[in-house]
């Protein structure tokens, strides 16, 4: 199912507009006219119903109620995986502009709960400026991407912390990974971790740390395992940053479905 | 591990010159010198030992020894997963130029063993021309994933075949499967048909069929179906097609490799 993904700065009126590329969207891409209705959701995931009232030099006034748990309009009539989805928190090592855009596409389409990008020892990229340039930039990926795959998951990007950071921020929510290329003894696969966890936790959520282009170094990933984090191996090949997020997120996902 | 993909032109002959991007790839990437000595591999996944004997303008002669199952000299010492990679053929649907690329280059990642690009109703890609450049292109792709990942598997890419010849290319190898959106009844999920595969036939490839864009038209799928192919839904949301094509692979690795 295809939701339109209202406007952050939506707040729960009956009469909202939008112009600049959320009307364009609207009108170029879904091809609404006066009159249309269709299934949108908010920043909390709420569903409304909203019909398009007018649309005038670029800009859509609509109205807008509020649907329940599941819209009245859809404007497409393709069924879709309704859950359940488990909680999967991403922290990321910051990767090159179009890599990282990439894996916070992928990875929303897939479900994740929360992205939170990672400065790192081996990151090439400078988060010091532009802060606010990115934060519109990954809002955009997020939003393009739930508009495009109707996820009943509305994800969020974090605002970017240090490696350092990751243990305490995480704060023992659940089992937490490192995915790492260097193999430990007396290392747990992958599938051994979720089934223990979900055996012992059902439905709490997980944490996954992806390195970037370059890797973890060492001392970060011993601090990530004092702090309670798994060394996790992988077994496929050495991946690339934006494959291996997909595909941890991906193998994560199934391996705690299909225990749940 | 990391080795060098001898280019395809490579006859098995004790002295052998480079000369373009390879030449690069190799003094400048890889920062080789005149006596410098690496593992490499030729286009059927043979080792050879490789020493630089010259370097001189733009070329680079070597002298190749054939290595035996496993090289003598490695360029980088980041441990690889060994195996065992299960057979896995992916029918792709011909998806609009970088987006066919990524799902090249990050399924020769994971490992796959032969990608056939497919030609279908819903394909906005038009094959009639162009096949050299394609072709081209395709290889470049493959052989700069396998060199960056080191992976075991040398992935080939066919030629484009339509979705009509599938059942036939395939010629009942083994279990064979159709990524679908749409649920039909008395459906086992991916993780159920990986499960039989595996105690009925240990060892024989499988074939997943992946749409483009646009999907498969219902047609499509009948004769897919009646081909032998299994529908299988994923337990996820409605993902784009390169991210259905990374994603499947992934999870058919880890299913099949978890159970063998």
């Amino acid at each position: 199912m295809r939701v339109y993904v209202l406007p952050t700065t939506f707040r729960g009126t009956e009469l909202f507009s939008v112009s600049g590329k959320d009307a364009h969207y609207l009108t170029r891409v879904l091809r609404m006219k006066e009159g249309s209705s269709f299934a949108a959701r908010d920043a909390t995931g709420a569903f409304w119903d909203i019909t398009i009232t007018a649309i005038d030099k670029g800009e859509c006034r609509l109205s807008c109620k509020r649907a329940g748990t599941e819209p009245a309009s859809v404007t497409d009539s393709l069924p879709s995986y309704r859950g359940p989805f488990p909680e999967i928190h991403l922290y990321q090592c910051l990767c090159k502009g179009k890599k990282m855009e990439q894996i916070i596409r992928q990875t929303t389409e897939l479900g994740v709960t929360r992205i939170i990008p990672v400065s790192s020892e081996h990151c090439v990229v400078d988060i010091s400026g532009k802060k606010e340039e990115r934060r519109n930039k990954y809002g955009t990926v997020v939003k393009e991407a739930l508009q495009q795959c109707g996820s009943p998951v509305m994800t969020t990007v974090a605002e970017p912390i240090d490696i350092s950071m990751v243990v305490s921020e995480w704060n023992n929510r659940g089992t937490a990974m490192v995915l790492h290329q260097v193999a430990v003894d007396n290392q747990l696969s992958l599938t051994e971790l979720l089934q223990s966890h979900t055996k012992a936790h059902p439905r709490t959520p997980i944490a996954l740390v992806v390195g970037s282009e370059g890797g973890f170094s060492e001392k970060e990933v011993d601090q990530l395992v004092s702090g309670g984090f798994y060394p996790v191996l992988l077994k496929t090949n050495i991946l690339r940053a934006e494959t291996a997020a997909v595909v941890s997120v991906a193998l994560a996902q199934q391996l705690l479905v299909s225990h749940l």
